[in-house]
């Protein structure tokens, strides 16, 4: 792949990164098995299949020194009270860390790495940092409004989404009346 | 030096990043030779050693895979016309690229390949990509107000300030009535 041969720059809002090159959503459907009531998240998708969150992106080459960056939005929304959240994943390159900065509304940063769990309140202007090695996936515990945030890792970090099936996050969040819960 | 081994997270506010590790500041006496009047700069010293910009950052490795990052706080001033300014620098790892996200205010991000140069106005929330090679500095245009900005850049991209000294960068912004100039 090319290299990045020109300064180029994209703009943050609260909706989409303006300028991003790619764009990818899941929805209901594309969430099997990652909500703790599965029987719930299959009616609901039936019912009508929502976006969970959507995914602002620019192509930069996936190499050592450049820095792969997005957007991400993920909708307010429960499945049996289990908030909608990124399927999360590893880095393929244990050596690979990445900085979260928040952009609006409020989320969890799940991180998970062998035994340790660790969570980030995330607000607008939270800058979080996750180590190399850590699992993480972002959860949005609004009840009504979007949790967006931007996101830089090196462009050689890799993705294993395989392993977060196989050794999945222990710890889920639910909405709770007076705010969210982390169980 | 040690791996970061668990998560934390800073606050990006428009004064400060909120648990920042280090702080670094320069002042016009740290800047003889940078701009282009440097009796006036010198004068200017005599008279009051201002601050020209603040750099607020957190202590992560500098290894490959990490992300070093940092506020940048630039005040508004100017010697003889010419804005306040950062040094600049090159990174010694050619391969290294960074990312500029501003934070409040309205700044210039000025870039040098070779005989190429380009530049992007940045405002909060512009994200700039300065891709491997290119040399960067950053302007305050404004008359009366800090420019603020966040940056993301790897671990182990060392910095070449020498090279920006020995292959100065060939344009110099100036605050107008109506704005700035880049000439």
């Amino acid at each position: 792949m090319n290299q990045v041969q020109l300064p180029f720059s994209t703009v943050i809002t609260a909706e989409e990164l303006k300028g991003f090159t790619h764009y990818e959503e899941r929805k209901l459907s594309d969430m099997k098995g990652y909500f703790a009531d599965e029987e719930a998240r299959a009616a609901m998708e039936q019912s009508a299949d929502q976006v969970v969150y959507q995914v602002y992106r620019v192509e930069v080459p996936p190499e050592e020194g450049e820095l792969l960056h997005c957007l991400t939005v993920i909708q307010p929304g429960q499945v049996a009270g289990e908030c909608f959240m990124t399927k999360g994943h590893y880095h393929l390159n244990e050596k690979c860390a990445e900085i979260y900065v928040g952009v609006k509304g409020k989320g969890v940063l799940l991180m998970q790495k062998g035994q340790e769990v660790r969570t980030i309140e995330m607000r607008e202007n939270t800058a979080a940092y996750i180590p190399a090695g850590w699992g993480h996936r972002t959860i949005n515990v609004s009840a009504d409004q979007p949790f967006v945030f931007f996101s830089v890792w090196p462009g050689h970090s890799g993705y294993d989404y395989q392993r977060a099936v196989e050794e999945p996050f222990v710890k889920r969040v639910y909405l709770r009346p007076d705010g969210y819960e982390v169980k």
